[in-house]
């Protein structure tokens, strides 16, 4: 294999061209069957094996600086810096990280996962360099899909007036996630059409020089622009026509459903008829539907996850104009959304928990200081053993502290579905939900309860002495730790289920006072900013004990839950440790 | 006068065009003659008068629909839609907000304050119409300065496939706050200098219908373009050239300065040699140009408001090549100046408390979770009688509950000058100052604190029974209560400024249960998610008692600081009235 000879960009210069196309044929049979068994990023990492080869044989990494966007695309990378263990070996499969990583090599500049950042954090790498009086290139590779992320256009603005050496490739497959809309993408199509030479030129009309590549799975014809534009002095866009899932016929043929898979995809019988169990998904989609068939003004939107909702193909299919998908431009969406609100219209925005960071700004002025009544479902909220760049540990403290917004936490299929009823038949506030994480948990028995009533909690069962209020995912460990209770210390614990995550339920902490010594708070995620302070603050004043359990402010890396919940004290012995403290 | 024929758009179209031309010049003196008496925003409305008459001219509005762009050039607008008392009546000034205000009119859709958000907006209030089988235009007003954020990317891009009408009025006057960067703007001067027909068109890429108006201050010109647009079955940008201040010689001549003035601006004589004052601001450029004579790789940045921190043209240009202005665009400026610290730069990004929130999702992947060692003075943070969409008391919720940065809380210059200086000087954290809100206020003590010492809180005065924490600005407010519980209850209260804001100090926590029973805490922001939550989370196990104070978790709407103080009991008195009780 030429493989064999290569464990470092240095090692590949030493090689021929044929050689050269050779590795590509070894890095992809590498990337199908690590993927195939790990899950991960499958089309974007076939798409881009020629374009890493030929990147790290004409430039000096890490002498120039490569900047990689999302960085979901850098398997090839990891193969040629010192990582490819991590691909021939299935023991070492899951020991680097889908993403750059600094710690992992000096060929990794930054820890990125979220996209459209490539551009700003190459500027300044950049103007580092020109600060210091040093040379050498600066390349940010972004896919066509983040270009539609306004972090990347404020990137672009600002590089194409750097002055000075900095090289944008443009990773063009006509894809995003799902299906790439926006007006941006009528241009690329042009340039693909005319072979770069159209001259009404978004890339141009910013300032930069401007490269054209047909065959951006071509290693000659790569090399020959990238050696062309190497050591430029002034900013550069090189526009690459690649395609996505290269290599494997399902993904070339199927590109969103390969984007990112599960272990086993390519082992999966086509034929088999499984059974469809019930999801989160499956229940907000067929709420959806139902909804906008009833109304026309009802409305789904989403930012270039669909899949991530259960919003399939199918599905958006059925929509037809009551479904937009903005591509990778979340605030937009909140604007848009909280627009379509003001208007009569009956938005319904699904967005991960990862995600609704992008848009702290639209939720504050666009969304919230004009009170429109959107439906917001936050999916993937929780503590997780995510990769660092995609934690859903923080849209809580992220909502919860804007003014307007009702921020709704359900247990169970029944409260979601009657929370995702009361917020698109009111027109008062913009209400986000955040969607359980896991299996579904049905309780059979419809929820009744009057959601216009802000801020009531739900007493479950009065008991005495301790009163436990779990929030949302964490209700279920309440439940738990009252039964653990009751056997251990023989106390009958008060059970609360708050609903809402935004404000307290200032009469019912009243009445709790009498009866009632300590109260401990369960919360999915990170306690700082988040619920149970509140609720801390609130007895401030009393004599009541109060115990807040939840995540730790911080920045967890693909950590096995089961840690987490051991770190945090989430766990029914330890809170029950802690309890008996005070007992 | 032709006004006073003039109350609603209806009454416009009775108009001759010279009509309207005169109707220009008597609500242009209006506007010169009202902001020199309070204060405002000069420049933008003096540049609009023309485009606003002819837009209300030809558009029927409110069943056309017309977002302003921040908003900020609405006086003509409100001067036309029934709100000319404001204008007319010096009594009645203060009467109107100087942004769209839904609550004022039905012609005002949104309440706006930030920037590069009407596209968007726009593109949700024509899809509405469209979902309800209306009709009707919908217009979004931006100006050129607005371009470069984001967020106006992600509209203008989603806008262009909306499919049927909106038209996108873009108003460049060649000027943001200060002045225009960023590589857009070589397109937007191109096609001044083509008459609007060169071929690389930015929006045209974007897939726009494309108009040009050269003369855009003349009626009869404005009126022939928007009747050719009305009611177009597609995406249209009709790009105007106005001259910004308009009218006003000083303010055409000096676009920055007349941008928004202070009451009285045109009355200072140019001759008066006023004894220059020192102020944060003088206190931060005089840091900054030291430390960037002393090493060439310090650099500052600021987004689009350089004024806002006393960032005067002569201060920018001995900076040179290590001062950058990236235009509105608060999300690129947090990933550029990461990415300057992790190369070996030191970069000082000065932003404000309102403006920071734009940039979470940048806060927290780009910088934080890659830890780069940025210094970020945070300005004009704390409760104000600011409008609605320009508060300053969110910036603490927002920044103290990501992970990785440390957020300081300086009391007086000669901490915030220590600060400064040890956030520049280290390579661990990334670094916010909330830069002290008023007159300076010196100790004439040097600070030798070592901040090194994270979460080190400072015992100023140790005493007992109760604590006081002061936060930053409220430390002073923490001082007076101390004297007045001396004085009415004759106790020495424990007095601390904690000065960081991200994290507490358990040992000292730890320390004050022996001889305390109360702890207060005071911040000047919204509690929720703040500082003082906290505290009391800390305490929550602990029969400590805890008071927390600060704002409220609401919008407030150009209220008097001293009624806010009042309302959240931010007063020497009340705070002794709340801790009597427990003594």
């Amino acid at each position: 294999m030429v493989l064999d000879r290569v464990n470092t960009p240095i090692d590949l210069k030493q090689l021929k061209i044929e050689e050269l196309k050779q590795l590509a044929e070894e890095m992809r049979e590498l990337i199908i069957k690590k993927v195939n068994k790990t899950g991960g990023h499958m089309g974007p990492n076939l798409g881009i094996v020629e374009a890493t080869i030929a990147m790290h044989y004409v430039f000096n990494s890490p002498e120039d600086k490569i900047i990689f966007d999302v960085s979901h695309q850098c398997y090839p990378h990891k193969i040629l810096t010192g990582r490819k263990e991590g691909f021939t070996d299935p023991d070492k499969y899951l020991k680097y990280s889908g993403y750059t990583a600094p710690e992992e090599s000096e060929h990794d500049l930054f820890k990125v996962g979220h996209t459209s950042t490539s551009v700003s954090l190459a500027t300044g790498v950049a103007k580092a360099r020109d600060l210091k009086g040093e040379s050498g290139n600066v390349i940010a590779l972004i896919g066509d899909g983040s270009l539609s992320g306004g972090e990347a256009f404020e990137g672009l603005d600002n590089a194409a007036v750097l002055g000075s050496n900095m090289i944008v490739i443009v990773n063009d497959n006509d894809m995003s996630i799902a299906k790439n809309t926006g007006g941006l993408y009528s241009n690329l199509k042009l340039l693909r059409e005319t072979n770069g030479a159209a001259e009404c030129n978004f890339f141009k009309a910013l300032g930069f020089d401007y490269y054209y590549v047909d065959k951006g799975n071509d290693i000659n014809e790569l090399i020959d622009v990238f050696e062309k534009v190497k050591d430029t002095s002034v900013p550069v866009v090189v526009h690459i026509k690649t395609l996505k899932g290269k290599g494997l016929k399902p993904a070339e043929n199927n590109k969103e459903a390969f984007h990112w898979v599960l272990p086993g995809a390519l082992d999966k019988k086509e034929t088999s008829c499984e059974a469809v169990q019930e999801t989160y998904n499956s229940i907000t989609t067929d709420f959806i539907l139902k909804k906008a068939k009833e109304d026309s003004k009802v409305i789904a939107i989403a930012a270039a996850t669909p899949g991530a909702y259960g919003f399939t193909p199918e599905f958006r299919s059925k929509l037809g104009k009551q479904y937009t998908d903005v591509g990778i431009a979340e605030e937009h969406a909140v604007a848009y959304a909280s627009a379509l609100a003001k208007s009569g219209a009956k938005p319904i925005l699904a967005i991960l928990s990862s995600f609704v960071q992008r848009t702290y700004d639209q939720l504050s002025q666009d969304l919230c200081l004009n009170n429109s009544p959107i439906t917001m479902p936050v999916f993937w909220g929780g503590l997780s053993n995510a990769d660092a760049t995609h934690l859903g540990a923080f849209d809580i403290p992220l909502i919860n502290n804007i003014p307007n917004i009702v921020y709704l936490a359900p247990t169970c299929k029944e409260e979601y579905l009657k929370m995702m009823e009361w917020a698109v038949g009111q027109d008062k506030y913009p209400v986000a939900i955040r969607v359980p994480f896991g299996e579904v948990i049905s309780t059979g028995v419809e929820d009744k309860t009057n959601y216009d009533e802000i801020n009531k909690f739900q007493l479950v069962e009065q008991g005495q002495k301790i009163a436990i209020i779990g929030l949302g995912n964490f209700y279920h460990l309440g439940c738990k730790v009252k039964r653990e209770i009751k056997d251990k210390l023989n106390i009958d614990a008060t059970l609360i289920n708050p609903k809402f995550i935004t404000g307290i339920d200032t009469e019912l902490l009243d009445e709790l006072k009498g009866k009632h010594s300590l109260v401990i708070t369960l919360e999915d995620g990170c306690v700082d900013g988040g619920f149970g302070e509140k609720i801390a603050k609130y007895y401030g004043p009393d004599s009541m004990r109060v115990l807040v359990y939840g995540g730790k402010k911080e920045f967890t890396d693909r950590v096995p839950l089961e840690q987490l919940y051991e770190r945090y004290h989430l766990t029914v012995e330890h809170i029950l440790n802690d309890v008996k403290k005070f007992f």
